[in-house]
């Protein structure tokens, strides 16, 4: 689906309209691009009292070709910085007059050691003169510690303090700039997540808290191909946001076996046929037909798999939508809506299980929506599913921990698709602007949003639901 | 503040020209009136299976004076019903000619047995028959178990769909019906809450979540006044929504010790007087005049306090805001939110809390705000305090539990106020309309809503954060 208007406004003629007559221009989000650099530019960094993440950070800057500077409340960096050997330099206000190329690329604030609502005030020093430093598509993000770790009261208030400046930093900053909140455990491992927020994969991720436990963690040797040897079942693959999920997968190393039913064979054929011939040296991929209602689908899915030596990497991405007031709802939609979109998945997730066809060290990534957050209008049915996919996630972390399974889920926004694309065109509108970034995320979004989960060093995310929603204002 | 709007369109000349140009006509919603019944009416009876509170329902309805039709759903309601002696029917779902009459003012369903996402079926069957039978203003109550606390995944998972329903419930209904869910812990109490969920008091809370524990619940001897014989602190009582808790918690028994800064002084000693003359039997109210970010505040408070015999009941109203974007804000507009807002409650409570001032069994109650929750462009400062205000609930919850202390807050949305008159018209209107009720709430309905968490039948709930936001669409 096309937004006319953001292609509009961001053409050469189109610009000069809007400025004339004062219409809101959405920034064009910089993507991902295989011909271009991922990362790049500078990162200016700002801390708390006792930050305790510089040396990680300095690693993964270095490592992903960063350079950095900081600001006056990052005492200590450059020490740190030099000792890695980084590049480095001190921060400085960005001028109203000076050229877009002098803004950094990021703002990275290390709040872990704030332990008070006092120690707050470095929020605001930072922030208040670096946030116009920032590029276009550019980066806030804020490390903190999950709040119900802290050793007392006033830390853990003031942790989960946090989350209100960085929602609210995501809308101030607007020209595709986002902002999340990262809450880091002590030992945790930071370096896929902050990758993953570092780079254009993350566009439409903004206004989101994620946690990051400490466990063992699994390096790729390739970071381009992270997923490189795994094997990943992806449901509902043959269109939409499902091919975009394959295609993400199967680019970033990983075998893929998409399913879908049997009368989406043909485009399921066209989608695993166009990731092949995307990357023709990568993984073998392989396309399974199934209805994933259907009462024996569960142990023919298992004994598929098993077949091809099992798998690492479960996306629970099959859906469907039967929309209309709970008053006029047909008792089958309703049936069918739960059915597919939620107990499918809890008998398909049973198999794998008992049977090991899961690997241990496993991913199992479900697709949850703002609607199962917030509840919608004409969607008792869906919302209710998509509710029980956050369930599936709270309730099955602590449960698969001992095997090294990690179990997360996104929560898609208004998402351009062809679902979307038949949404009357007022309500449409109104569903792509009411967000940070004023437009519609792409499939793409939500598939690296996946992808990110699907890391081998993603092991200390698990029970997390991240929204991959342009930090849109609807929410609960 | 008057929302003109909304008297236009409901009066007898603007109703009319409302239907004739297919204007919106929000409800004016019910609130309680000492001079009107409280309840009155019918619910309808919802079940899924196994349901485990139909007799403490039996026995709150019974108590409040409302009769109950059951569902066909709701096997066994007769039954107990009967047996508590309470008068019941079956339900016959409304027609569409029928009158306003026949509807009920109330739909509970028990949830408390749904085990597995596919007894979620029983929803559908009783919400498709009987959404359309609620009479304006009514309420819609679903009753599941804390997810958490579940023997198995499946429960967890289909006690977490239930939030999906419920929402999305508030969202459909129309014409000021609320919907919310009660997850309530096995053996606890439900009468206070019930009792709130059920009356005008309710108005403008919808779309909530809230959590009841099972502990030791000491019921009121007179539910028209349950706070009668409690000691309740409000600061920043002189004006607004601080006046109205003042006026609420006098007019529910309790003794005000309203506080605020010495320059308002004048308002402050209005307040207090037309508390005493709206009963002039009731408690024995006092003025504090104190600035509570000064340094020596917190010691002053607790001697004052402990000079009248302690309390049982903070309510920390208190707060300001001093928006710009973090670029532009002074250093000392963010320091002034944070303390007044945040840090000066953690130092009183503190204080309040080392001398036993706050008693045995007491409540405090925070004011968070939407703000807090999901951000908020130009308020990074109060935002920040917000969220802060929801980790103080968090954080204190368990700390204090051996006290019998509850600690909750309130998260106001749009509420018309003097502070909400300033906003501009255009921003005001969206922000009044962009919620269930479409309309703006008043500060009564976060007094009620903060009046129901000091109840000593309450005791059960601590740790929650209540919106008071008519569904506002706005979250995170």
């Amino acid at each position: 689906m096309k937004d006319r208007y953001l292609d509009f406004v961001n053409s050469s003629f189109g610009a000069g309209v809007a400025r004339s007559i004062g219409l809101p221009r959405p920034e064009v989000l910089r993507r991902h691009r295989a011909d271009q650099p991922e990362f790049g530019g500078m990162a200016a960094i700002g801390a708390g009292p006792s930050p305790a993440l510089f040396d990680a950070l300095v690693d993964v800057l270095h490592a992903i070709g960063m350079t950095s500077v900081a600001h006056e409340s990052a005492h200590g960096w450059l020490p740190v910085a030099n000792r890695h050997g980084a590049m480095s330099g001190r921060f400085e206000p960005h001028a109203r007059d000076s050229v877009a190329s002098d803004r950094v690329q990021a703002l990275l604030f290390d709040a872990t050691g704030i332990a008070d609502s006092s120690d707050l005030a470095s929020l605001y020093g930072f922030f208040h003169d670096a946030l116009r430093s920032v590029a276009r598509s550019g980066r806030i993000i804020v490390l903190g510690r999950p709040p119900e770790a802290c050793a007392n009261p006033r830390a853990w208030t003031a942790q989960r303090a946090l989350e209100g400046m960085t929602r609210s930093l995501g809308k101030e900053a607007r020209g595709g700039i986002s902002s999340n909140l990262l809450q880091v455990a002590e030992g945790a491992d930071i370096e896929a997540t902050l990758r993953f927020f570092l780079s254009p994969r993350s566009a439409y991720v903004s206004g989101q808290v994620v946690r990051i436990a400490a466990v063992p963690v699994e390096k790729p040797a390739d970071w381009t191909k992270p997923l490189a040897a795994k094997r990943a079942l992806v449901t509902g693959a043959a269109r939409g946001i499902g091919a975009a999920i394959a295609a993400v997968l199967a680019a970033q190393g990983a075998h893929v076996i998409g399913l879908d039913v049997a009368q989406a064979r043909d485009a399921l054929d066209q989608t695993m046929l166009a990731i092949e011939d995307a990357s023709p040296s990568g993984g073998a991929h392989a396309a399974l037909l199934a209805d994933i209602a259907a009462p024996e689908a569960p142990a023919e899915i298992a004994s598929a798999l098993l077949a091809m030596g099992g798998i690492d990497i479960v996306v629970h991405n099959a859906g469907i939508t039967r929309d209309k007031t709970i008053a006029k709802m047909a008792q089958d939609a309703w049936d069918s809506v739960i059915d597919i979109n939620l107990s499918a998945q809890e008998r398909i997730d049973d198999a794998l299980l008992a049977q090991n066809v899961l690997h241990e060290g496993g991913r199992i990534i479900g697709v949850s929506s703002i609607s199962g957050i917030a509840g919608n209008l004409g969607q008792t049915n869906y919302a209710t599913s998509k509710a029980g996919v956050i369930g599936r996630v709270e309730s099955m972390a602590s449960v698969l921990r001992a095997r090294g399974i990690t179990i997360n889920a996104v929560a898609p926004g208004f998402i351009e698709t062809q679902m979307t694309a038949r949404i009357p065109l007022a309500i449409r509108e109104a569903g792509r602007r009411m967000n940070s970034m004023s437009q519609g995320g792409q499939p793409v979004d939500v598939a690296e949003t996946i992808a990110w989960l699907a890391n081998p060093a993603s092991a200390g995310i698990s029970g997390n639901v991240v929204r991959v929603c342009g930090q849109s204002l609807i929410g609960a």
